[in-house]
């Protein structure tokens, strides 16, 4: 890693808001070197489309910045479209680009250029129609670095929580709760707090399968088979949890004020709480990854993109959690 | 129903916070006469237990209160307990209590001697270990009341969730996502906003059941086949219904503002945030029967009966619910 930690923010679709974002956070000045990892043209021509005077400073890994960029100027290591862009209209062509960005971005982080890439949305119906494989930016980054196991981790000011399942149908989620899994999910999650979040001891709650945590046996089984054995073992191992807890009283001073993070069974059961708090400043922070990666958690918001109504709120928190992450890590 | 409505108010499981909860309320006068249908022994131990002056008033269907009861005094409809009762300790012989002061109070319901009921807790083990088949008030009240189908709601001040499905193993929801319960669940939530809360045109959120709300099929195809063709014919019926929406962007001010009430599609989608957001007064609401019933959402916490240590804001806000939904009613 260099001796300034220098970050790496990719813009994602070109179609999408994600260059304007880029294009509103370098009114102000960051406390660190930020590189847009993006088509220079597409910065300059977003920037004149939403009236913004934005000073684009060409970067590479022959020479990379030292301080901060000034407020009303960002760094850009220049990454060449395939195809012209139409704010909110999507173009296959482009798919190439936005991995290409990825790819930059996290190899940097590998070979220590970067202390961590920060991305703005991708859209990944585009990516799939031009032909290639993409299930999101976590699994393409899981790829990349050689990562069996990633978490996804949503935060906000005040609550943090990571999932065990994510991206799969509910029909489905009961039956991939296996004990492996909960404790590769468990394990990261006590790692990754430690090691990147500067917590010497978390403390995790975890929530239960079913419905109050399936009481006793009534509404479900997975507790007492599976859950609670597994979090018997992980204990012995030294890990701090508490649970399997009904989610519905899980979310309360009474249990929140006492942990550091919220380990969910799937998505619906963990994220409607976390967005309800964090409307509009939450961030999304891959574990388990050998580099720091957050990002935003809204989406490409084409309708929006050119138009400057636009809230920078997200991104500034996957800023700050990156930075604050590779601070922990550095000290670690 | 009587000129003056009358409430009716279970303690519930006699050796858990319920008693506690009814004679802390007792403190301050309510706006109409309000019945406990309990054992008399039983509060004026417990009142004692808890150094609390209240005066009991004896009440039965041969006289019913025209009045409320001044503060530091409670109408009592005597019902008498099989066993002694020591706070915290479970016991079976009672299970046929607890159940007498329901059905007392839901027939007082059916027969207009009460305007509304408003329940304290049940231990649902105890009255199985007692040889009774118990699943729950909801299941009780509707059985007592020949009522084929009713949905259970979870209100705080701002926000109201009802939910498709409820006490189910998560890996039986999906299957359970049905046209037909679907429809019947929304046209009783939608009857009983218009009824029972004076909401003429309900607009009601509905969730999907997958995560982000299947994504167009890649997540799960339920919102497909199921919930997107049973809302429309719900809305060509006249149903203002907003959805299938992902439920972690739903539970935000750009969709809560402008809607009545939120539809869950299960229990751990809908009602953690309702109790994150309602800590401490949340209120549970059935709907689709002939009766008004709110009850607390909070169980027995039978380690905190006789301690004093008991908060009865969820127990006010039940209150001030049903209170609320009869006017409505009356006006209607």
């Amino acid at each position: 890693m260099s001796v300034t930690p220098v970050f790496a923010l990719t813009p994602g679709e070109p179609a999408g808001i994600g260059p304007d974002l880029c294009l509103l956070l370098a009114q102000h000045a960051q406390p660190h070197p930020l590189v847009a990892i993006a088509s220079r043209a597409l910065l300059a021509e977003r920037a004149k489309q939403l009236a913004l005077s934005v000073e684009l400073l060409d970067v590479s890994p022959a020479q990379w910045p030292q301080q901060p960029a000034p407020a009303g100027s960002l760094y850009v290591w220049d990454t060449p479209l395939q195809a012209p862009v139409i704010p909110g209209q999507l173009a296959s062509a482009n798919a190439a680009y936005v991995l290409e960005t990825l790819t930059r971005a996290g190899q940097g982080c590998l070979d220590g250029h970067f202390a961590g890439m920060i991305t703005a949305p991708v859209h990944k119906g585009v990516i799939n129609d031009a032909g290639i494989a993409f299930s999101g930016h976590t699994e393409f980054l899981a790829e990349l670095t050689g990562t069996a196991q990633v978490v996804m981790m949503l935060a906000t000011r005040g609550l943090r929580v990571a999932l065990v399942t994510t991206h799969l149908p509910l029909k489905d989620v009961a039956a991939a709760i296996s004990s492996e899994r909960l404790q590769r999910v468990a394990r990261i999650l006590h790692a990754d707090l430690r090691d990147k979040f500067g917590i010497a001891r978390p403390r995790i709650l975890v929530c239960g399968l079913n419905p109050h945590a399936g009481e006793g046996g009534h509404l479900g089984r997975e507790e007492i088979e599976v859950i609670e054995p597994t979090l018997e073992q992980l204990r012995s191992e030294g890990l701090e949890l508490i649970g399997p807890l009904p989610a519905d009283t899980l979310f309360t001073p009474k249990y929140l004020d006492q942990c550091d993070a919220v380990l969910a069974m799937y998505h619906d059961q963990g994220l409607p709480v976390l967005k309800y708090k964090g409307f509009g400043a939450a961030v999304n922070v891959t574990l388990g990854l050998p580099i720091i990666r957050t990002s935003v958690d809204h989406g490409t918001a084409l309708d929006l993109a050119g138009s400057g109504k636009v809230d920078t709120g997200s991104l500034q928190v996957a800023l700050e959690t990156a930075y604050a992450m590779a601070a922990s890590r550095a000290r670690g």
